[in-house]
């Protein structure tokens, strides 16, 4: 079984992916979480292109980068955990692309299609959450965490023009969520990580009775 | 004006592409060679990726690596030059991507033609010469050239997929130049490279007249 976590960040997606995957063992089941791009070494070095602030990158080029890095995770990581029986539970996967490359920055979504047509094949989460927050609000919650010193005060001017950006994406999984209602429940990022987590538990064990 | 060079490895390509560059400014024009995947910093880096032994890298990841280096050498070379009046010269360009990766891997031509699309746009060349070799002498040509004291030593990554991919890398070639009789011309490498440039010339010359 293959679980997807998606949102923006700030949605607290990592701590949640922590908490399924003890929820999981638990209930006595072998699981894996894997980050999207991933920690392969091709992955490294393509996130560290990724995140370079020197490397004037493209969108398109972006988009394919992330596609090569996923590639190499599903090849190296995700098929073979899937294939001894784990749940694998991932932070992110191809809706992030989606979201982000295709709702936010405009890439052609035929294109986008296209190579999750071919790069994720198959591999396709039977079951996807989208941590659903405010841009504004998990924003906030980045900087809190990055920059601990920064008074909550106003967005810097980067972060402002980024807010645009943020509510494209956020609006891009709201249309996959309606798009896919067998595959995606859309968790709402309110209240502590207890809180959501009482709100995911719930999704998941239906699931996994099913 | 530009003109991409394309063949298999070994095909003298670029031996060529400085014969034509001197040809051009002989005749008066200012001309610029460039290599795809180009020398750009992440050019290098996703060079080292695409080279490196190590890397098992699938079929796909290698068409995208591919798509990322050539949109930077068009944003950061090409584009720059030919907006300046020259006339650049590739030695290769995105004809290596359909013969190499679309007909010798066979990917997907939808999507290659799709990352085409997005990737090259409306920087298409006017003139394509395809050098075609006979994949063995081909071979044998860049073995006798890289490694000159090589006996039976390694082939690289590429090389070692052998001579019935580069085969039918030969047979997409010509299958673009039937597709595109106006923009592809087949130069056959037949003697050495002045008897090779004596075919290039006239069909230069009477672009360059038009």
């Amino acid at each position: 079984m293959l679980i997807s976590l998606e949102g923006l960040e700030g949605c607290g997606k990592s701590t949640q992916q922590k908490r399924i995957l003890d929820y999981l063992e638990r209930r006595g089941m072998a699981a894996r979480g894997f980050v999207d791009p991933g920690r392969t070494p091709l992955g490294e070095a393509i996130r560290e292109i990724l995140l370079s602030p020197e490397s004037s990158l493209g969108d398109l080029s972006e988009l394919f980068l992330f596609a090569v890095a996923r590639r190499q995770l599903i090849r190296e990581c995700i098929r073979p955990a899937l294939a001894r029986g784990e749940v694998v539970v991932l932070d992110r996967y191809y809706d992030s692309t989606t979201a982000y490359q295709g709702f936010g920055r405009g890439i052609d979504m035929t294109l986008v299609e296209e190579i999750h047509r071919e790069v994720v094949g198959p591999t396709r989460p039977e079951l996807t959450l989208i941590f659903d927050v405010d841009p504004e609000v998990g924003l906030g919650r980045t900087r809190g965490k990055h920059k601990p010193n920064a008074t909550n005060g106003q967005l810097d001017r980067i972060e402002a023009s980024g807010l645009d950006f943020l509510r494209r994406v956020r609006e891009g999984y709201l249309a996959i969520a309606a798009a896919e209602p067998e595959r995606c429940v859309v968790i709402p990022v309110v209240g502590d990580e207890d809180e959501v987590f009482a709100r995911v538990q719930p999704v998941l064990s239906r699931r996994l009775d099913k």
